[in-house]
């Protein structure tokens, strides 16, 4: 097996490259150029991006955009976006003009508390285990003083623990539930921290319990780690106006608002029309999670699970009329921070926060709350008005020409031939052969 | 309200960054600088990333990493990951060298059905709706034969269309199932272009049915938009060996697969390690998924939804052990592409698929399967031997030796001290501020 390697990560940049280029790349100079293409010419500045993970050899681009206009509980902001879709940010700017003039986003920060577990498989009395726990939580709490020093001066770190008796969903299974507040941190290496620390003292201590010793069974750790799945750290956005205002050129108000509240209620009643809605509001969500440094990884998994949350998976939004008022909201959990982490270590991010005034964590919750929001308002008027494609593939047909290298005067031709047909990527490439060949 | 702007996304892209440097940034000339900074300077390359998406005034860097000796159905791949989280893929690269030496990674792609729906109201006789669709489907076809054209041509298209009558969740509202093969392509373009055509003509053909004229009850089309739920687009990987080739220095084979098996039943017993054990998987999936251009969050929907289908969201990954033989495998839908998007655009897209030898879209769904299932294999090790703080930390040190502005001497002073001691933000801050003041 000649492309298998030894010690990859110990190799320099320029090394990792070579081998790859010579094992996967066939040399292709083209190739390597690409590479050190996307390098900056600022040395220093690269070195920052390689050593943000093992074996970088390049940065991946994606586009940082700006969505101005966005009025948040009477504040103005412009919305830093990271996104490589070519609709979102497009989307983001007409719903914060809509909602501009009509009063705004209002938020409201419902809990911020984040979580984490210790896995524990114990086969004894079920009492023992709960007397242990009662016992010995002092000292689980004084262990992890050192960890949590700087975040209790701040007034937060561990709130409580508890134990779990999860033995009728699988033999043998309990956690102790750990509860945080890492105020402007996302917390993850601290809960971690603290839970690893935890444990080893619970089970250490545990050895050393007599009735267990009596009995010589003792509670084992699994496993410690935070949770994603953070429904106590919740944020609700929404936007409100009487339906007249809701009026446009093309449609009444009080017709655009029911549209629009039963497009919802379908999104509600089918998981696969589900998917898609809150696809959509991900859009949003994570286009400011990346321009923020925070990890959208985290904040999907916590979300899609709070979709899924009453046992089926539905809409994160929710619409009405009542009193011909027009109400439309999200409520979705976001463990975030505005410190630590690459919030402080990305250059782009650090600017990306400076550009929404250095927002506490509690603020760009809100600010995020309101992105997915803005993001399934403006996707929904699209889907029930023109349709989602008339936005979404003129963005597209740039792109297509794009790739063609159609020229400034092609692309002119191409935009106002297809200002009336259909936009497909053969039509795209068939035009633009034909202009060329004429 | 002088923080509002008109006419924002027709400006310049250094009119938007004044704009953006007055309202926002207070003219702070390094902020501009920053921005520009991130530029590259090949202009024709800038330009191109720039008409990406909207309003786009600067690049966001993530790193392009290389995780290699994936052998995966007897091929070794190295499979190309942008992500920021630090330790992704040094975890990505150490699952693969595990599993070099025991057999590699097999998968199977089980299904690549696509969908997409037409929402409707009616409120008239089920069964005159459901004549009307039986009557109209032929006319329905065929008129995406111009859209389907390329398609078809490679022997994809639309499958199959049917009538859902979902009266019974929400009164009058129907659906058209309609299911896609788009082959390389994600298809998303495609499926929307099919479905509103197919919507329109559908409408416009009720209008004409003389037993809704008699009834003076038409059908209604709601909105019309492809599923990002795609349970029928599955694709599975695998690893597995005899569990005495688990055994490793620290570790009796036989103890890790009973403790790894556990994990994975605890993540499927509950909810709050469910969620962050997906995350997890999702960490190698998303960062295969931006390297190769595809869209995350349309995969991340999807993934999470197919995570709570038995109406409990549980754990994606399964695990036994049989006879002495210890399986481990993921199940997961993925609609993604090779061709068409980002996927041709993208220069750094363009050559991850190069590395990977230019798959078809069912080769990546294997390759991104089983990036999923290392991520997931190396966790589970961390969580249930060493804790996962120990690897994660060693990374977050150098982020934070970075973000202090470290120098080697610095940094390898603090690597030699952090070796053995709790590594926070805090005590890496004091140790540097500390022989820095000697």
């Amino acid at each position: 097996m000649t492309k298998t390697v030894n010690g990859f990560s110990k190799k320099t940049k320029e090394e990792k490259i070579a081998w790859l280029a010579s094992t996967y790349l066939e040399n292709n100079p083209q190739a390597i150029s690409i590479l050190k293409h996307y390098w900056n010419t600022d040395e220093k500045l690269q070195k920052l991006h390689d050593d943000f993970i093992e074996n970088a050899i390049s940065n991946y681009y994606l586009p940082f955009a700006i969505a101005p206009n966005f009025l948040i509980n009477g504040k103005l902001y412009a919305l830093p976006m990271v996104i490589e879709e070519s609709s979102v940010v497009a989307a983001a700017g007409n719903a914060a003009k809509f909602w501009l003039n009509r009063g705004g986003f209002k938020t409201e920060v419902i809990s911020t508390t984040k979580n984490g577990q210790i896995h524990l498989n114990y086969y004894g009395e079920p009492q023992l285990l709960k007397d242990f726990f009662n016992f010995i939580q002092p000292v689980l709490k004084a262990s992890i003083s050192d960890i949590e020093k700087n975040m209790r001066a701040r007034k937060g770190g561990l709130i409580e623990l508890s134990l779990a008796d999860k033995t009728e969903v699988l033999e043998g299974y309990y956690f102790i539930h750990a509860t945080f507040e890492t105020l402007d941190a996302m917390g993850a290496n601290f809960i971690n921290s603290c839970l690893e620390k935890i444990a080893h003292v619970f089970e250490t201590e545990a050895q050393q319990y007599e009735p267990f010793k009596n009995k010589n069974t003792f509670p084992e750790t699994v496993m410690s780690i935070l949770s994603n799945y953070v429904p106590e750290c919740l944020v609700r956005a929404e936007v409100s106006c009487h339906v007249d205002k809701l009026t446009t050129k093309h449609l009444d108000g009080k017709k655009f608002a029911s549209k629009f509240v039963r497009a919802i209620a379908i999104a509600k009643a089918e998981t696969r029309r589900a998917v898609t809605h809150n696809k959509g509001i991900m859009n949003g969500i994570d286009a400011v999670i990346i321009a923020t440094g925070n990890d959208f990884r985290a904040v999907e998994a916590g979300i899609h699970a709070y979709a899924a949350r009453n046992n089926y998976y539905g809409s994160l939004t929710h619409a009405e009329v009542e009193d011909d008022i027009f109400k439309f909201r999200i409520e979705i959990p976001l463990a975030i921070g505005t410190v630590g982490g690459l919030t402080s270590l990305h250059p782009m991010t650090k600017l990306a926060l400076e550009i929404l005034k250095n927002p506490s964590a509690k603020e760009l919750m809100e600010i995020i709350a309101v992105a997915g929001l803005a993001q399934n308002f403006a996707a929904i008027r699209s889907l029930i008005t023109t349709g989602i494609q008339k936005g979404h593939m003129k963005m597209h047909l740039m792109n297509i020409l794009n790739q063609q290298e159609a020229t400034e005067d092609e692309k002119n031709l191409a935009i106002s031939h297809f200002s009336s047909k259909t936009i497909s990527h053969s039509a795209v490439v068939e035009f633009i052969n034909e202009i060329r060949s004429k």
